[in-house]
């Protein structure tokens, strides 16, 4: 028996073919014609798939799981995908009909966080809360070995947690809000912490050389020992620290792990924040390993495929 | 068949006699003489439940849950218990060898939490936080009518979340750590708050005649138009909605349910709470609903029976 993972993202779609213990078999990426709208795009996914499983001589796929950048309800219906301009599009039907398989959904930051425990970084641990640093800040929630599913779709979105209410933030977040923990900690905020340093002060730094200035030049110039550069990183990982700890005394996980293309810089990250943490956690869960994600950006499509078989076995 | 339910705090201890489907059949209450020890606690137990049982004619209990006022390992060790000046204390173990059933054992929080799930406030939703208003601030958390167990024991210490990380606060928490929610909206920390409001101003105020003012009167001149103290629970509720939000940013819960002595104020919490709650939630997560609890102290009780069934059916 096989199982498949999608993982549609804004730009590009990725599917697996998986063994039922997730050993990732074959894959495929495509990138997203979002003019052809939802049907369009579920059309060309479904043929994709097809013709995976048909290269692979793959007749016994059971089921089908797909990661959406959204919000979904009942695992069928994606509610509100913003980088596609979905609302309110039936997935799980319409692929049903075309594929002849139970076809589940989840938000992406969910897959990815099913998908580390399934096969990456978080396999050891019953408990466990994925952390996605990149354009956003998102989540996902395990326990007992079992995904959190929130009631109406957005469990652990984490960078929507407010770090300073009596706080005038002049930086609007996406969802509406403002003073949201990703407005301080995903990469255009820390892009934005390093110009407005560089701007504040005559200090020499690395980083004014630096031409089209990204997260990832913030760390390296911390990495290689730049004071500007590596007062930004502690900032940055001071917000997470307090945030984290704040889950913590929410949800009380065996460990954090640390994913997303921010997570690219490595131990920096999870070597910075762990020290904020432990000085805001509450006595107990202070003790919460912080690890970096494993699978990057295959994640997704390893937790979507688990989701489909999670629900098949609970059907 | 029947179960036992048991509370035990730090002055009192309560024991219910449960049917399987929840209803409270007899109970009984006693002091807690804590000089006795963890042993002398535990043998008085086991010594009411049985003649608790005896009188009831019910032979057929087939377990035992206890909620304990501190943190739980395996369901089994209490590991800290401050009110009781317990520190790993093999509880069920204890239990097990005088009453010869199995005997499971929770935070009293998440006891209530679990309660209120079964039988009272939250049965009609498959996903709640409950936060208890007391002397502390705390709770627990419901995922699809099962619930959630942190890896160390501290899942649901919502009192424990910082508000303000930047803020060097005045009143250092009993945890240690320093500007905790509980700080800010513990009954203690409600009656701080109005103290200091009076001594700030020569405004007119009910509060102003009152002898050992507690929190009860800060919300029953505050119901009866008193500007300062309305402008006191006003503050709180601000601290509780923002604290929720953030709550709902990471468990995303159906509903709210407000508990504790301080709930015993009533609508006014939760209608004080509701739009600052909307304000700093998450869109998706803002229809959460918010509830007072119904079960009072019986809740831990009520909850700590279901627990131990639930841990029967899964053995």
């Amino acid at each position: 028996m096989h199982c498949l993972g999608v993982d549609l993202g804004g730009t590009a779609v990725k599917i697996g073919l998986f063994s039922m213990d997730g050993q990732l078999i074959c894959k495929l990426q495509n990138p997203v014609n979002k003019a052809a709208g939802p049907e369009g795009i579920l059309s060309e996914i479904a043929a994709s798939a097809a013709r995976l499983m048909n290269e692979q001589h793959a007749e016994d796929v059971c089921c089908l799981g797909m990661g959406v950048p959204g919000n979904v309800a009942e695992g069928r219906f994606a509610l509100r995908c913003v980088n596609l301009s979905w609302r309110n599009v039936p997935v799980s039907d319409f692929l049903e009909k075309l594929l002849h398989m139970p076809v589940t959904i989840l938000h992406d930051a969910s897959a990815a966080a099913l998908g580390e425990h399934w096969r990456g970084a978080s396999r050891a641990y019953d408990s466990s809360v994925l952390v996605t640093l990149g354009t956003g800040v998102g989540g996902g929630l395990i326990d007992r070995n079992r995904l959190v599913e929130g009631a109406h779709g957005c469990d652990g979105e984490l960078g929507h947690m407010t770090l300073f209410p009596d706080e005038a933030s002049p930086f609007p977040c996406s969802c509406g809000k403002r003073g949201c923990l990703e407005q301080y900690t995903a990469a255009p905020a820390i892009v934005r912490q390093a110009r407005a340093a560089l701007a504040a002060s005559d200090t020499p730094s690395l980083l004014r050389s630096v031409a089209d200035l990204q997260a990832k030049d913030v760390f390296d110039a911390a990495k290689a020992g730049d004071a500007l550069a590596l007062g930004v990183v502690d900032r940055v990982c001071f917000y997470l620290g307090v945030a984290l700890a704040n889950v913590a005394a929410v949800f009380d996980p065996e460990a954090f792990i640390i994913g997303g293309g921010v997570s690219k810089a490595g131990r920096i990250l999870t070597d910075t924040i762990l020290p904020y943490y432990r000085q805001y956690a509450y006595p107990g869960t202070d003790h919460a390993e912080f690890v970096l994600a494993k699978l990057g950006n295959e994640a997704g499509m390893y937790g979507a495929a688990r989701f489909a078989l999670d629900k098949l076995g609970s059907l």
